[in-house]
């Protein structure tokens, strides 16, 4: 899945150029690109599908060349994860019916690279042997109040029958969670059979179903895409955790730990990046004076940013916008964003 | 004059694009204009001399199309006030030798234009009658420790010989200079005969006086050019003020006020602008969210700035630097440009 826009991580993930598709770390690859090098390890590129908006078709084509246009799955409009899952599994199961599928988002950070692949190794064997729709649960490592959290049901092994879904936690209840030792974060990575997510799809969200029950004879045609346009214009705005995960009686979380960061905010990337001795994450040409527990970041190499006397600021510098917001109210950076596109014109979302 | 790289203004102000050369106020005229349009109600267009770096020259033509090339003094490298006093009277008392000049920084913010009419008017008429030293003092309105100070006789009238110069006083020392009733700043602008500063300059700097005695038969030649070049290599880098105000006999004060900042520093810009109900002033393409008593401010149409939780800070952009400071740390702006020099390559000075 790389459709989103990343609005969080604004001004540095835009409307024309979202996160997914940039090098965020600064390793030398996008996000897109270590999702897609993450899953190479795991299967044939030619099993590997990418579902973006189709404003976004070049910007897959140059990263991820290996994939051939079938591979590309181009959505008119963004109509949230649960037509995405409904639209991928349909055509796959086309061509398989018994496949399996892992959904993951494709930015993401993922450090243990090789507990992943075991994770993923024993979730797929027990999605093609049951009936089942599992999600992979992250054990936390803090009261975080951004995340999804999943209670899971007593008993043994790391494979698990889910309990509750709670988004967004407020604190004191993030707490509780935390405490109770029976929760985990929602990773957003999904493991089942195209089967099985089918039938979940027919069985509780019947009209997403009918839609792309229609295209059933279209893909990997020419027809695909003409069809697809008129699938999403009849689609209704649902995630997939609120329209399956949170019904099904049949869902299973995968208690897992492999370095998991959804990368969702700016402070999400300062938690994960080395700092210097002072708190800093610090990206770019930068100069700091008294400065402290900061995240400064330009995606230009020729930029200067030269920062005196902040503690705990997001100061992010992207082509033409600069953002500096104290770290703690990142949750404004949506407000930015809203009151720029009510403000100003459209160049800056 | 001027020849200033006006550092403690960066990053709006660079080597390649000074102060001077911009429009720092937003009056949609640069600073240079603005000071060639105050002196044309003063003297015709071709009686205004510009003294600059020959770097700047086509900044210069650009900004001031009236100006004829003999009218540009171009100096091959900055030697501080003293040779460029020395240059421009020497040049000017060639073609006039009853000539009156007014010298004055290009750089510095007028209020009141019809009162400074007047304080010039009555300077001249003074400086044509007499064999004296000129500077414009301004009544001071706060204990600055910016500027220099220059206590004055007692006396009746606005024009008073000087007891005293100060520079750049320590805050205590600024209250009593405001407290006594006694002192002015010194703004800068000096009036004088040719004939007097030259003078003053043979008497105090004979050094300096023999190399520009050299070029008396080059003024409006081809070869002016040439001799310039070759006497600033000789010049030492000394300031007016201290060559020759400080030491002279004949020096005098004109008591004015007329609405005077020299405009040197983010501070005095700020302080000089309109703010809005919170204090700060803003432009460009500003958003911000709970910021106070700040300056931000962009040199480019295309860039936004969102600001969120900042009291009493500098923000400037300007080409291909960002500064985030303290708006009472501003002196470390030059530890910044000097740094920045230091670490990184030139492009950012």
């Amino acid at each position: 899945m790389a459709g989103g826009i990343g609005s969080r991580f604004w001004p540095m993930s835009r409307n024309y150029y979202p996160k997914q598709f940039h090098d965020v770390l600064g390793m030398g690859k996008t996000m897109l690109q270590q999702t897609a090098e993450r899953y190479a390890t795991i299967c044939p590129d030619e099993n590997i599908y990418v579902v973006t908006n189709r404003d976004y078709y070049a910007l897959v084509k140059k990263q991820l060349p290996m994939l051939s246009d079938e591979q590309i799955l181009l959505e008119p409009v963004g109509r949230n994860t649960a037509p995405c899952v409904a639209y991928a599994a349909a055509k796959i199961y086309s061509r398989n019916p018994n496949a399996n599928l892992i959904v993951a988002p494709s930015d993401h950070v993922i450090l243990k690279e090789e507990e992943f692949r075991n994770v993923i190794r024993r979730g797929l064997e027990a999605t093609a042997a049951k009936d089942i729709l599992m999600t992979l649960g992250i054990r936390p490592s803090r009261p975080d109040t951004g995340y999804g959290y999943i209670q899971f049901n007593d008993g043994v092994g790391d494979l698990r029958k889910v309990k509750t879904f709670t988004e967004k936690p407020h604190l004191e209840l993030a707490k509780k969670f935390i405490e109770s030792g029976e929760f985990v974060w929602n990773s957003g990575i999904f493991l089942w059979s195209a089967k099985s997510v089918l039938a979940a799809i027919e069985k509780l969200l019947p009209e997403l179903h009918e839609i792309f029950e229609e295209g059933k004879d279209k893909w990997y045609t020419e027809d695909e895409k003409a069809f697809i346009n008129s699938a999403y214009a009849q689609c209704k705005n649902i995630s997939i955790d609120y329209g399956i995960m949170e019904k099904s009686e049949n869902v299973y979380v995968m208690l897992s730990e492999f370095g998991w960061s959804d990368l969702g905010t700016w402070k999400s990337l300062y938690d994960i990046s080395d700092k210097d001795s002072k708190g800093n994450v610090l990206d770019g040409n930068i100069m700091i004076y008294d400065t402290t527990n900061s995240i400064v970041k330009t995606t230009s190499k020729d930029k200067l940013i030269v920062v005196h006397g902040l503690d705990n600021f997001i100061i992010a510098e992207s082509d033409d916008v600069i953002m500096i917001c104290p770290k703690d109210e990142e949750q404004r950076v949506k407000d930015f964003v809203a009151d720029a596109k009510a403000a100003k014109d459209k160049r800056f979302m």
